[in-house]
């Protein structure tokens, strides 16, 4: 059973992320350290108890489907009363609208341990925190006086509703139709697939945030609208007003994930209580709706991001407790009789790869995170400038890391436990089933990795890259010093995380210096390498917050004064930074590789049959 | 739908793995060019027709279990009927035995395409292999009179029983019991799970391969014996005896190869005919069974590594097909309209990161298929024993290499679809769930890795390794030559080709030498590099043949008469095998890297709570 991992949260929070920094920020005065320490504990004890036995409940209980309705798993409607009634959903979102007002920072780590503890459940407040930021940003005020409240109370929840058949990760595609009304309403009529949570039981009304094009919209993504559509249109004094026409024609059957209804949502099929066609209410201006879902999509790809963190941590609690517990094998070096199996050497390079990753991970999110806090809230504008720069350039990486490095931790999860990881009951199988949605949904890694390389990098002309350059030559130099004041092994791995981690950055270098050199002759030899170059900014990203890890493990070790830390934590937290510069950074030099073979790859490809 | 990948699998078979000189060795006097040929369009046509279509209804309608029986997927009986009067079980078994004595080469072939076809349904026959191989090699005549003829004809199946609830990858725990009795027979009684095909009604009887103990054993693994137990004992004139007294108490609810019932058997539960016990006949002599065991694991590991390469084969075809038809998004260089997926940079790295895996794994199990029937029919003992050392160093290679690319593969073809790829109707995700069984089941990447470093690798003071070497460096200055000869691109092409492999040459060298200083004192810094030295391994063998692959396609497409293979085809394999180079021979540098850090990480390991 999953346990959040309280002592390496804090860790990261105040040694890596500055959350001391980010809660003297103006307009957090009220989250002080023990307020935000006492949300760390009452969130764990609620997700472990309440939210951590739906995971597998979920999984062999899908929701059900039946005449439009959705039945959600057993135990997920009163777990989500539980979660609305604990005021949870409006932890990140501001008091003025009925929310805590806390920093994303803490925000992020509400997000992750949920997620951790169901990942199936947690999709719908995390859709519905999309579109609370969605209409915050950009809606009415009228929009946003009959939606908010009811969404950060948990008594709605939202939705978004982007792809379609034949539009997929290609919205210039996008053809559900909206046509205005007199009295300044839309009716859309269309088809959208891959709905999640687009239709159950667990709350009395469903916000789903649309594109649509209305019909004189340009052709492309400059045509396309975006719309507010409710399941009941809303009605006096509180209450639900008219069914409105949008309906669930069937939910997926799908790899994983099975307690997360995925819905095919039909408009305009004539059977609602107001007329045909779903009422829609625009948001914004017309033909802006591309824009605007941009806004909240950084958002939502840092919080799907956490979600591979989440379930690479719970796949990695499971395999080290499978791996303690299963006694198999002598030991390499000689044993009088079988050993656990966590004691072979292969058994820890996969358990530490699963560490490394994932605490790699956490600490990318939540730097960004802390980013996106000083983005929003410091007094200085260059200031802000600066951390939403970089919070933006983190979000594809957290997104495209994190979620392709979950899909491994969770197949080395099955792989610590041998025959019986591929046996259903186990449980190992279902963080490889449900982590494997993750590189998809909210962007396919490719897509990450364009935005990445398109937009993010060359926005500034690499000003903010060459700032995280910069940082890292600070901590190389702070490895260095650490080595110098180490005992013999923590040395040795202060050294070599130092050594790896310059390697990588170069490599980060070299394939930057390809790109631009390429980049006017060859788009497509640099295009070949974007997500290499995302799995490479990554893994650099990740080694580099690790190696601050180990800096700060060797001054706590050497604190005569105890520390502040416990001291078993720390050589498990040197250990798995150290690991992570042994078997994690080495990859950026492979990914840089091919990355700078992306004119001969791109010369041989054109006389092959692959397109 | 898979078609049989006929003009790779030529190609591979003639350019790399010397199919001429195989059939040139002394005992394949019938094995004749035009005879293999018929063979491989035969097979294909068998395959693609009659097995593939199982392969889905296996997975959404597994076998059922009622009362001890087991019901297997629709078809799948009679699937086996038709794949049993076709003679293709007895293809690579000797004619004196109701076999066609083809090749292992040959076969090899055979055990590709038919599970890429069907891998639930194609563990069955493998399986008899297994049971043929060890009846042969090690059982009395009166045992290989007795089940030989009925195994080759495919009339009864083969099981093998190693594992018990506590004895996994450790077999020094197996418990089952053998009581020897007056008439020579013994009775076993105790558990075996995952039993593949250990219940089931596609043939009359099942031959079971047995791991027990005898009251008086040694403890350990010097302790185990092996038998036969049927299910139904012979009875006179080729009829049926008695039921024994062993049977399926369950099958298992799996990840994937849901076609294939996983049993759990209990022997000795006392309701046979043949009263309480079931009758065993022992195999060679007692407390020799791991030995014999292992005699046929080599073989058994094999056909699983070219399972790898089967499921990667299938998963690409159906990524490919999807890529060409799947319009999203407009070209990086710009298009007019939305164009087919396979266009975009990243997909192509996608797909050609899945051929490449596919193709380079399966030149590497027909390079060792080649080497087992060298060793097996060359008439110099000298030359026999090389290749034997060759076979042997190359099958956990194979078996780890080839799993662990699977999975990769299949991951990466459900991103080629997007969400359509999490949908299970789609089908990618069934390759998913499949493959997750491959670097486990027959021993885990993990046992190959001891298997290549402890056993393999040392056995010959690493003569073997060294002329692996030395061959390669021949195919450097082939590389060198034919880069010379090339034109413009592939002149490129070549060269990359040539350093990256160099570099995985030379880092394949210091791996070694670290391990080589290294083990004398610290055998578990050594043992954390283990799956990392195979992957090492089976990258740089891999890039070594595609390589090779390399110098034939451009002296073939510079054959003005026109050359032996489709230009084409040519095309495509040298874009293949250039792309082999630039994104997966770096992998070689990073696995060595971190395998050259065993020593730090072991020190850290020490100090931390991971065992």
């Amino acid at each position: 059973m999953y346990q959040a991992p309280l002592t390496d949260i804090r860790f990261t929070l105040k040694e890596l992320a500055g959350l001391d920094d980010v809660l003297a920020l103006p307009g957090y005065d009220e989250a002080t350290p023990d307020l935000v320490e006492a949300v760390l504990q009452e969130n764990a004890r609620f997700v472990e108890q309440a939210i951590a036995p739906l995971n597998r409940a979920g999984d062999r209980q899908p929701p059900v489907w039946r005449d439009g309705a959705v039945a959600t798993s057993p135990g997920y409607a009163a777990a989500y009363a539980d979660y609305a009634a604990g005021g949870w959903q409006g932890l990140q979102h501001p008091v003025s609208w009925g929310g805590q007002g806390l920093p994303k920072l803490v925000a992020a780590v509400a997000n992750e341990t949920i997620n951790s503890a169901c990942l199936s459940f947690s999709l719908c407040p995390l859709l519905t925190d999309g579109v609370i930021e969605a209409l915050l940003t950009v809606g009415s005020e009228s929009l946003r006086n009959t939606y908010v409240p009811n969404l950060v109370s948990g008594k709605w929840t939202g939705t978004m509703n982007l792809t379609e058949p034949q539009a997929g990760s290609d919205l210039a595609q996008v053809a559900m139709r909206a046509v205005p009304q007199q009295d300044g309403t839309y009716r859309l009529s269309g088809q959208k697939i891959f709905i999640t949570y687009g239709e159950h039981d667990m709350a009395e009304n469903i916000v789903h945030l649309v594109l649509a094009r209305t019909p004189d919209a340009p052709a492309g993504v400059k045509g396309i609208s975006l719309f507010v559509v409710p399941k009941f249109l809303p009605g006096d004094g509180g209450r639900l007003g008219p069914r409105n026409d949008v309906w669930c024609a069937s939910i997926e059957h799908k790899l994983g994930i099975h307690g997360s209804p995925t819905a095919v949502l039909l408009y305009g099929a004539g059977k609602g209580e107001a007329g045909e066609g779903a009422v829609g209410y625009l948001v914004g201006e017309e033909n802006r709706g591309l824009e605007y879902m941009f806004i909240m999509m950084n958002a939502a790809r840092f919080a799907v991001g956490q979600q591979g963190v989440a379930v690479a941590e719970r796949a990695t609690q499971q395999a080290f407790a499978y791996a303690r517990d299963r006694i198999q094998g002598r030991a390499v070096e000689g044993s009088p009789g079988p050993v656990a199996i966590a004691h072979h050497p292969d058994v820890q390079r996969m358990l530490l790869t699963m560490r490394a990753l994932t605490e790699g991970g956490r600490a990318i999110s939540y730097m960004a995170a802390a980013a996106r806090d000083t983005a929003a809230h410091h007094p200085d504008a260059g200031t802000r400038d600066r951390h939403r720069a970089l919070y933006e350039l983190l979000v594809p990486v957290v997104k495209g890391f994190c979620t392709e490095s979950a899909v491994e931790v969770a197949s080395l999860g099955i792989q610590v436990h041998g025959g019986t990881g591929y046996i259903e009951e186990t449980g190992a199988a279902q963080h490889y089933r449900d982590a494997r949605i993750l590189p998809i949904y909210e962007g396919t890694t490719a897509i990450q990795a364009n935005d990445l390389l398109g937009r993010k990098l060359l926005r500034d002309g690499g000003a903010t890259a060459a700032r995280i350059q910069q940082d890292m030559q600070v901590t190389l130099a702070a490895l260095d010093a650490a080595a110098g004041r180490a005992q013999g092994d923590d040395a040795q791995g202060l050294l070599l995380l130092r050594t790896n981690l310059a390697t990588a950055m170069q490599a980060q270098q070299q394939a930057l210096g390809f790109m631009a050199r390429t980049a006017m002759t060859d788009v497509r030899a640099v295009f070949a390498g974007s997500v290499p170059f995302l799995m490479l900014t990554g893994v650099l990203v990740g080694g580099w917050q690790m190696a601050r890890a180990a800096v700060a493990c060797q001054r706590e070790l050497a604190d005569a004064a105890g520390g502040r830390w416990p001291r078993e934590f720390l050589h498990n937290k040197m250990t798995t930074a150290v690991f992570y510069g042994a078997h994690i950074l080495p990859r950026a030099g492979a990914w840089s590789s091919a990355i700078q073979a992306g004119g001969v790859i791109e010369a041989c490809v054109r006389r092959s049959d692959i397109a």
